[in-house]
C-alpha cells in the first residue's frame, strides 16, 4: 500500500480523535503490565494502526505515550474524590475510596510499577505528576472537613492517611486482592477516624473536628 | 607530580581504608544535598583525593558510589531497630522510633531525595535498597509483637504503619522538623496503637495482641 493511499480507517479520524485512540490504547497495555513489558508496536498494535503513526502522533516515543496515559489517569484518579458536599462525612469518604479502590483494581499491574517506583519510565515529571494527585485528594479531604486554614497535625494526619491507603492498595494488590474491597473500604474509613481521633489529643482543631464528626451528622 | 610518586596521604590508607574513607564523604555529601547537586569532584574534594583515584574505587562513578553510600546508609538505619526483646512494648517501640528519626534528621536532604522518588540516581536496585529495609522494619516489628504466623490483617496494618511514619519524616522535614521530634515520636506510637486497635475490631489475632499490649507488661 502507498503512503498516498492511507486505509479508510486512517482517514476516519481526527488528529483529536486518533490521539486520544491511541492514549486509550496505551493506557489500557500500561494499566495491566509494567512499563517494560509495553513497546511501540504494542501500542500501536493494539490500536490497529502502524508503529510510524504512533511515531507520528509521539514523537518522543514510549516515555511520551506513558507520562500522557499517566496523566490522564491522574485526571480519571481526581474525578474518584468529587464527591457532593453533603450528608455525612465518614461515608463520603467511603463512597470516594469505593471509586479509588475500583480504579486500583481496573489500573493493578500500572498502579504497582508506578508505586513501587525505580521504573525505567519514572522520571520528575511522573513523580510531580503523582505528587499532584496525593496533594489533591489532601486538599479535597481537608475541604470536605470543612476546616479553615487547616493546621500542620491536622494536614499531617491527612496526608498519612493518604498514603497509608496507597500502601494498603499495593498489598492489597499484591495479596490478590484480598480481603474483599468493601472489607478493605471499611477498614480505610474506620483507620482514618482513629487517626483524627489520636491527632484529637495533641491538636485543639482536630478535637473540634472529631467531636462534629462524632455529632454523626457532619 | 608524577603518577609513580602518589603522595604520603595517598599511602598511608589500605584499600580498604580507603574506599570506606570515599564513602564516608559520599555519604555526607548525599545526606545533605540532592543527588544532582552532588558531584565525583565534590567527593574527591571532601575525601582530600583527585578524581581518578575516585575513580579507581568506583569506577561506576556517580552512580556506583550513590548505591553504595545507599547501602551503608540502608545498614545504618536497619540497626535502629535493633532493640532488647525486654520490657513493655511499647516504649521499644518509641526508642527505636527516637534512633529512626535522628537518622532522618541527620541525612534530611538525601532522605528526602530518596524517598521522594523521581532522582536521576534511582533505579530498580535503589527502590530494592529502600524497600528491603521497608521489609526489615515489618519484621522486626512483627518479631517484637511475639505473633506466630502474623496474618494479613495485621502485616497489613503493620506495613501501611511503616508507610505512614516514613510519609510523617518527609512532612517533618518538609515542614523545618516541627513539631519536635519527641512530639512527632510520641504521636507515631499512639498512631500505632490505635491501628492495632481498629484491626483487632476485624481481626482475632491482632484482638489478642490488643489485649496483651493493654495489660500493660508486654
Amino acid at each position: 500500500m502507498s503512503p498516498a493511499a492511507p486505509t479508510p480507517a486512517y482517514r476516519r479520524l481526527s488528529v483529536e480523535e486518533r490521539r486520544a485512540q491511541l492514549l486509550e490504547a496505551a493506557l489500557s497495555l500500561f494499566a495491566h503490565r509494567a512499563p517494560e513489558e509495553v513497546s511501540l508496536d504494542d501500542v500501536a498494535e493494539a490500536a490497529g494502526v502502524s508503529r510510524p503513526l504512533v511515531y507520528r502522533y509521539f514523537p518522543g516515543g514510549k516515555q511520551q505515550l506513558y507520562e500522557a496515559a499517566l496523566r490522564s489517569a491522574a485526571e480519571e484518579l481526581r474525578h474518584c474524590f468529587d464527591e457532593p458536599r453533603t450528608g455525612p462525612l465518614l461515608p463520603r469518604l467511603a463512597r470516594a475510596l469505593d471509586r479509588y479502590l475500583a480504579f486500583v483494581d481496573q489500573h493493578d499491574t500500572g498502579f504497582s510499577a508506578l508505586l513501587q517506583g525505580g521504573s525505567v519510565v519514572e522520571t520528575s515529571r511522573t513523580t510531580a505528576i503523582v505528587d499532584g494527585v496525593r496533594r489533591a485528594a489532601a486538599e479535597h479531604i481537608l475541604s470536605h472537613l470543612r476546616v479553615d486554614a487547616p493546621g500542620p497535625r491536622l494536614r499531617m494526619t491527612v496526608r498519612m492517611w493518604i498514603t497509608a491507603v496507597e500502601a494498603a492498595s499495593l498489598i492489597w494488590l499484591d495479596e490478590d486482592k484480598q480481603p474483599p474491597v468493601g472489607e478493605l473500604r471499611d477498614w480505610l474509613v474506620e483507620q482514618f477516624a482513629a487517626a483524627l481521633t489520636v491527632t484529637a489529643a495533641r491538636d485543639p482543631q482536630t478535637a473540634e473536628l472529631v467531636r462534629r464528626l462524632s455529632a454523626a451528622d457532619d
